[in-house]
C-alpha cells in the first residue's frame, strides 16, 4: 500500500483514438484495487475542464460502462488542446498553475494521470515539477496515447496499431475495387492519411502489401519532399503494368520548399481563404492534368482514428495495459514519468510496459529512420514491416445492437465545485 | 431438370460493391446442383471482356475461393461500364450484339447471368430480345447489385444493407470524436457519401440517430435543392446547442439551379479543369466563411461500397440467394427477368426472392419516398428508419491472417478462345 493516501484525477487530451479509452479503462480498473486511492475522478476535456473545476465521479459509472470504455472510441472525458505554455504568455502561464494545484488541493488530488501525445506530457512533466516546487504531494504519470506514433522511447503509442490496421483494410478494400473496374484506360485511387510532420500512419498502409503486386504502390511519406517527376514517372509505370494505381499520402506532404502540398495560398476560397484542398485532391488534380488518367480521392479523416469498429485487440489491449501501469507506478511512488511500451521481440509479438523520465519524451518527435524506407521504391521496406505487423493483430469483439456498434457514454455525474469560478 | 443443356456465363458490370462477389457464389454453389448447366464460366469485366472472348472456367476455382467470394469486396471478375447503346450508335451497337452472340454460339452458352445495377439490367433485357429474335436458345436473368439502392420493383438492393451499416458506425464513430473535441468554440464535421442522384446512401447514416441529441444531426440528400441559409441556420442552431454538430451530405447535392455544388465550373485547376472539390468541402467552406465554426470533411469515397470488414451479414445473405434464385429461375425455363429481394415483414424481418419483368426495371430510377423525409428537420423520417433496419443486421466472419483481411482472387483460368479477335 502506498504511504500517499487521498483521490486520482485522470483526464485525457489532444486528437482522440480507439485506443485512448481503453486507457481510462486501465487506470479506473486498477485504482480500484489500491486502498490508498480513495475517490476516482475524472476532468472533463483535459486540463482546459479542470481548470474549470469539471470533475466527474467515476467511482459513480457502471461496472458495464468502464468495461465498454475499451470498445468505444474518442476521448469519453472530452479533450482539449489547451496548453500551459509559459513561454507563449508567463503570466496566463503561472496563472492556470496556481488555479490548478488549487483545484488539486480542494479535492485532495494526489493521482494525476494525462492521457496524450507530445504536448500532453509536456503538461504533465511541468505539473509534476511545480507539485515539487510547490511542496504539493502528487504523483504525476503521462500515458501515451497518439495515432501519429511520434512519441520517442515508447516502441510506439496507443492508437497507432487500430489506425494502422483500419487503414491497411481500407487500402485493400479499395485496391480490389478499383483494380476490378480497371480496363485499358487505366484507374488511380489517392487515399489521404493523417499524419502532419511524421509518416508512421501512412507508411503503416504498407502492410496491405501482401504480394509484389499488391497495393499500396506508392506512398508519400511527409518526411520526404514532394517529387513530381519522381511520383508521375512512378505512377505511369504502375499503370501500364496493372492498370491500376494506389497512392497513399500522409496529409502533411510537402515539396521541396517545405510547404504543405495540400494548401494552395494562391488559391483562395469565395470568402478569400487560402483553399485547402488536401494532399489527396492535389495529386489527383496532377494525374487527371499531367497523365490524363482517371483519379479518385478517398480522405478518411476522423474516420481513421475513431474506427473502434475494426480496432486492433493487441493495441486496445496495450493500451489497458499503460492505464494499468499508470497507477501501479503512481502507488509504488513515482512521479514525473510516462509509461511506455516495451518490445521484447517480434515473432512471436512479446511487449511489457515500463516508465521514462518525462524530460525524455516531452515535446520530442519521433520520425521513421531512414533505413526503413526504400526512397527508390516509394515504399517502407521489410524493417519497417517487422515493427508495424505485430500491432495490427486480433480483433476486438466490440458488442454490436441492431447491427451498429453498442458504444457507451459516462454518465458524468459531477463532482461538486469548491472553488469560486475561474475568473 | 431443365430442358436447355448446355454452359453457363456469369459476369458483372456497374460500379462494385462489397456483396455482388456474394452473388457470383450464389450462382456458381447452385449451378453446381443442376446438371443441365454442363461448364460454369466468368465473363471478364462484363459485356466489355466477353466480346473479347475473355471467359474464365469458374469450376476450375478451388471450393475455398468460391466461398470466400461471400467476404470479398468489388468484382471478382472484374466490371465495366460498357453499354451496347442502340441509340447513340445504332451500327456499333449491332456489330457488339453479332459478336455477343458469336460467342455465346462458340462456347454453347445458354445462361448468362448479369449482375449490375440499371445499365446492366437494360443490357440484359436487350439480350434476352436478341435471342428471341434470332432464335437462339438462351435464358437471360439479371441479378441486381448497386449501392445506390434505385433499382425499381425490388425492396432493395443487394450491397445497400453494407454500405449503410459501414457509413452509419462512420458516422457514430465520428460524431463521438467530434464530440469529445468541442469546447465552446464548437465544431463540425461533413462526412460525404455516395448518390449522385438518389438520396439513400445518405439517408441510411440516420440509423445511426439512436437518441434525438445523437449525430447525424443533418442529411443533405440530392434530391432536395440544397438552401443554404437553411442549412446554415440549422448549423447554427445545433452547435449552439451541443457545441458540435455532423452533417451528411449525399456527393450530388445540387443547388435550386440543379447544379452540383461541388463541381465549381467557374474555379479551374492548374491544368485549366473546374475544380471537383466535392460536396463537402463546399460546405466546410460555407461554414467557416459564413459561421466562423471549425470544420473537418472526411470523404468516404470508395472505401465505403468495398467495406467488407464490417458488411451486413443480412445483405450478404440476400446476395448470395440473388445469385442462387437467378440460376433456379433460369434452369426453371424463365428467361428476361430480374431477379428481386420481397420484403416479407419489418419486425421480425422477414424476406425472401422473386423475379421481374425486366421492361419494369431497365433504366428507371427509384429515388426515396418525399413522406419518408421531414424536410423540416432536414432528416428522414420513422417510415425510412422502419425500411433501413433490418438491412443492416448481423454480423459477416471475415476471415482474417494476421490482423488484416484474408479476401480471395479468383485464379481466372482462361477458356481457349474459339473466334479471330475482335475487329
Amino acid at each position: 500500500m502506498s504511504d500517499l493516501v487521498g483521490n486520482l484525477l485522470v483526464a485525457q487530451s489532444g486528437g482522440p483514438t480507439c485506443a485512448i479509452n481503453a486507457s481510462l479503462a486501465g487506470v479506473i480498473l486498477e485504482a480500484g484495487k489500491h486502498e490508498s486511492i480513495e475517490e476516482i475522478y475524472g476532468g472533463l476535456n483535459g486540463i482546459y475542464g479542470i481548470l474549470n473545476e469539471d470533475l466527474i465521479d467515476l467511482n459513480d459509472e457502471k461496472q458495464r460502462t468502464i468495461d465498454g470504455l475499451k470498445y468505444t472510441p474518442a476521448a469519453a472525458l472530452g479533450t482539449c488542446r489547451y496548453k500551459i505554455d509559459f513561454n507563449k504568455n508567463p503570466e496566463k502561464a503561472a496563472q492556470d498553475m496556481d488555479r490548478l494545484f488549487q483545484v488539486f488541493e480542494a479535492h485532495n488530488i494526489r493521482y494525476f494521470f494525462y492521457a496524450g501525445g507530445n504536448d500532453s506530457q509536456d503538461t504533465s512533466h511541468k505539473i509534476h515539477h511545480e507539485a515539487i516546487k510547490r511542496g504539493y504531494d502528487l504523483r504525476v504519470i503521462g500515458i501515451p496515447k497518439t495515432i501519429d506514433n511520434d512519441l520517442p522511447m515508447t516502441d510506439h503509442c496507443p492508437g497507432y496499431g487500430s489506425v494502422v490496421k483500419y487503414n491497411a483494410t481500407t487500402v485493400m478494400e479499395v485496391a480490389l475495387d478499383v483494380g476490378s473496374m480497371a480496363t485499358d484506360d487505366g484507374a488511380c485511387c489517392i487515399i489521404e492519411v493523417m499524419g502532419r510532420s511524421a509518416g508512421w500512419i501512412a507508411a503503416g498502409t504498407i502492410l496491405a502489401k501482401r504480394h509484389p503486386n499488391d497495393a499500396p504502390h506508392i506512398i508519400l511519406l511527409p518526411e520526404l519532399p514532394f517529387d513530381e517527376g519522381k511520383f508521375l514517372a512512378k505512377v505511369k509505370e504502375v499503370v501500364s503494368s496493372l492498370k491500376y494505381c494506389i497512392v497513399v499520402v500522409g496529409e502533411g506532404l510537402k515539396n521541396a520548399a517545405g510547404e504543405e502540398i495540400g494548401a494552395d495560398k494562391n488559391r483562395l476560397d469565395a470568402f478569400g481563404h487560402p483553399v485547402l484542398s488536401g494532399a489527396a485532391e492535389r495529386l489527383a488534380e496532377l494525374i487527371q492534368g499531367k497523365l490524363n488518367t482517371k483519379t479518385r480521392t478517398v480522405k478518411l479523416g476522423y474516420a481513421q482514428r475513431a474506427a473502434a469498429h475494426f480496432a486492433s485487440a493487441t493495441d486496445i489491449a496495450e493500451a489497458v495495459a499503460c492505464g494499468e501501469t499508470a497507477v501501479r507506478a503512481a502507488v509504488e511512488g513515482k512521479s514525473g514519468y510516462m509509461v511506455k511500451i516495451v518490445r521484447q521481440q517480434d515473432k512471436p509479438y512479446k511487449w511489457t510496459t515500463d516508465v521514462q523520465d518525462l524530460p525524455d519524451v516531452a515535446n520530442k518527435e519521433n520520425l521513421i529512420p531512414r533505413d526503413w524506407i526504400d526512397e527508390q521504391a516509394m515504399l517502407p521496406n521489410e524493417k519497417f514491416i517487422a515493427y508495424a505487423q505485430p500491432l495490427v493483430e486480433g480483433e476486438v469483439k466490440m458488442p454490436v445492437e441492431g447491427g451498429l456498434p453498442k458504444f457507451v457514454v459516462l454518465s458524468k455525474n459531477a463532482i461538486e465545485k469548491k472553488l469560486p469560478a475561474r475568473s
